[in-house]
């Protein structure tokens, strides 16, 4: 079985919580890619696309977000092991169909007895929560949504990819 | 027009990004409400829900994620304010219809200058993410989506009601 | 009946937890004064004393170390409201009966609907680790305790006061 | 001579702090044990055992506080190394002999050139702060007190073992 | 004499560290203006000017840095206190005159009993910093200097300028 | 060419920043210095260096800042990787020549894939800014300057010291 197939490690016998014990575990490269996305009204990504919403600094702060936010991963999420972060990427693509939406890719590598899961997931939010702060006052309808986990590296159980993902669009932005 | 119906406020006339100027408001009681939901295996709702995930800590531990979240707000997010918090709640309900999730909301209210939507949102993140944290260990396929401001009261721009929300499930959990 | 003499503010009727609201609160300056104390060996509490460990820099590091633990409190306790913080001080003082140790005292004061109770017992926290950790390479026995709330002034519940305390030693140190 | 025996490993020869040089000692496991106690008033101990204080949320908010506080000692003791943790635990059991008190206990297990002891000694402060906060409503007089290390293990100085220690009680809670 | 030409308000009689007491001080909007600048070979600002270092990103999250550097302000500072903020704003200009330099310019608004300069001070370091960084791989011999405050406005003392100050350049960058 | 002699690893291609990829590096022990200066009236450093400012305070105080804002680099810059640190050291000195000044150097060791140098000019940063806030009650003119990078060793590119240093005075303060 895979490296986490256990059932439930953040809960011992009882069902108490704990946070994992993985010093049997050696440290090893692991890479964690995720994505998410926010809808918005097609006004809104005008705005962002266009002058109104000058690209360098609205999109340079998400970025800067989310990589700050993978840096604060194991703050914020109680039972999440402190890494080491080898490499942190945020990637952000405006596209249109089959809604007007930012799309987020975060890749984060670490050297480390447990994954950087989390860590890609976080930045993705939180490059999702400055989108969402920047634009909010012009639409306070938009959505943050399909945050998942795409892919995996590394550990006892080794490659994971989600299937039918689509490949990361070549012209960034 | 409403509050923050002018555009960018994060922007000023360059393009350039900073924290929105809030001191010629004045300090009022403002609430957000935002939901959202992790999405699951059956089984992993099966296990959340049965023995082998005792409610009580799972729960309570993105309970109490969700609410550390919402004060970490201000240093997440880039260019939003640090507000006082009156009063954090996060509900959590366990869905089966459409398919089996998780559901979460949760409740922030402030007396500040500016509102506290990004507190709500990040709550809900927070909250998202223990779970993910606490179950990816049987499930790496959970989507965290449907990330949405719900409704918001005070300031200028009053009341605020995202149209389509079924009201929040009386027996929570 | 007293301020928070209700039950368990923080959890509601199906035993939730949840940061309390306040919101119906007006802020008043409120006081609060907690101790603790770190006892240790004689030679220990000597070498704090004498020159082997300067009295400056050890207890101005301990003192700065409570100070900064206060301002970090709703950060460390899950339900605690972030609070403005108008004075913190933090006093040691080194005692020798009934056994050698070291004595801390906190004051808090702030202008908030809820009181500083936490934050002040938190500085003492916060300056009982920093003694401890200074002086763990010498003596590895040394217990924090006797850490409680003093005195509390302002809120709906008024002045409250521990019965049985001396007052605090004249000479700080 | 044990590994921390020299004197005060965190002055220099004038006195002065600073953070003392580790680079000369290889990363090695390290396990640290630290225990104490909140005592409280009967009446408050059965409100946490009963029906009025639902076990699950307020000790898991406890438990889940000191695991948090855990990852935080670096950045409250002001000398303290930041350390990768392997694992941490907080058991919590409620007893009433000699006296109605919440027991706590922490462990936490680092690979790293310094003992995880300081770490062990803030999760045990942290799970104590949030038992407090969360029954203060009901308790002022509450008092935190025996917070020691009771064992250490790795380094040069080995294991420690803090005489006459009772064995944890089997039945956590 | 003005509001903190007081001696040393830090320290009390015997030359001990506290948070000042501000309990009796009226919140009032205070404003506080700071400067300083990163110094660097001609060929890196050619860099920072010019298509290797698109101007976008480096000074957005230079301006970002600088944004949330002021929200850390009174974790950093031992003895500073926490303050909301209204408004905060980082300006950088490219300069050459008299040697090739960022200029660096924060501006912070509060609504507090006491003022705003170590959260100004405090965003231009972290502009700073960031500019470093993001720098140092092509320049190991930038030097960060001239930081001062400039102005500050509000509180008892009222406006003070800082004498021979230039106007901030009109085309900022 | 030396380690980090490639353009501006922060970016990629088209200009975007990231968090740079050290995955490819193995750790290794690495050394920085860096040095800066708080420049102040006569008296001002008379107040530091006299009674009225005892030392023993101020300057602990300042210390401890640096120390533990070495600990907050990387949350503090936004592309700034976490590392574990082995050693700082944060050393202060009082000189008139060529103006009164509080002297600041900073080292700090770790073992990692890259080197420590933010973490020393943010240990320096926060230094001064410490000492600016203990002295600004007497003198808003203080300015903190010369804050740059005077040694490096370890990594790929081995030792680089800045030309034209002073070594630091052997009476510390």
């Amino acid at each position: 079985m895979g490296e986490e197939d256990v059932r439930l490690t953040h809960l011992d016998g009882a069902g108490r919580v704990h946070m994992v014990d993985v010093s049997g575990k050696e440290p090893s490269v692991r890479v964690a890619v995720a994505r998410g996305q926010v809808t918005m009204s097609r006004r809104t990504l005008d705005l962002v696309r266009q002058a109104a919403l000058p690209k360098g600094d609205v999109l340079a702060v998400a970025r800067v977000a989310g990589i700050m936010a993978a840096k604060e991963a194991s703050r914020l999420i109680p039972l999440c092991h402190p890494l080491p972060l080898d490499h942190v990427q945020v990637d952000l693509h405006l596209g249109e169909d089959p809604s007007p939406r930012v799309l987020i890719q975060a890749t984060v590598r670490t050297r480390a007895p447990t994954g950087a899961e989390m860590e890609a997931l976080t930045a993705v939010m939180g490059a999702a929560l400055a989108v969402y702060d920047m634009c909010k006052g012009v639409d306070r309808g938009m959505v943050i949504g399909e945050v998942r986990l795409v892919r995996k590296e590394g550990g006892r159980s080794g490659r994971w990819e989600r299937e039918g993902e689509e490949p990361w669009p070549c012209s960034d932005e």
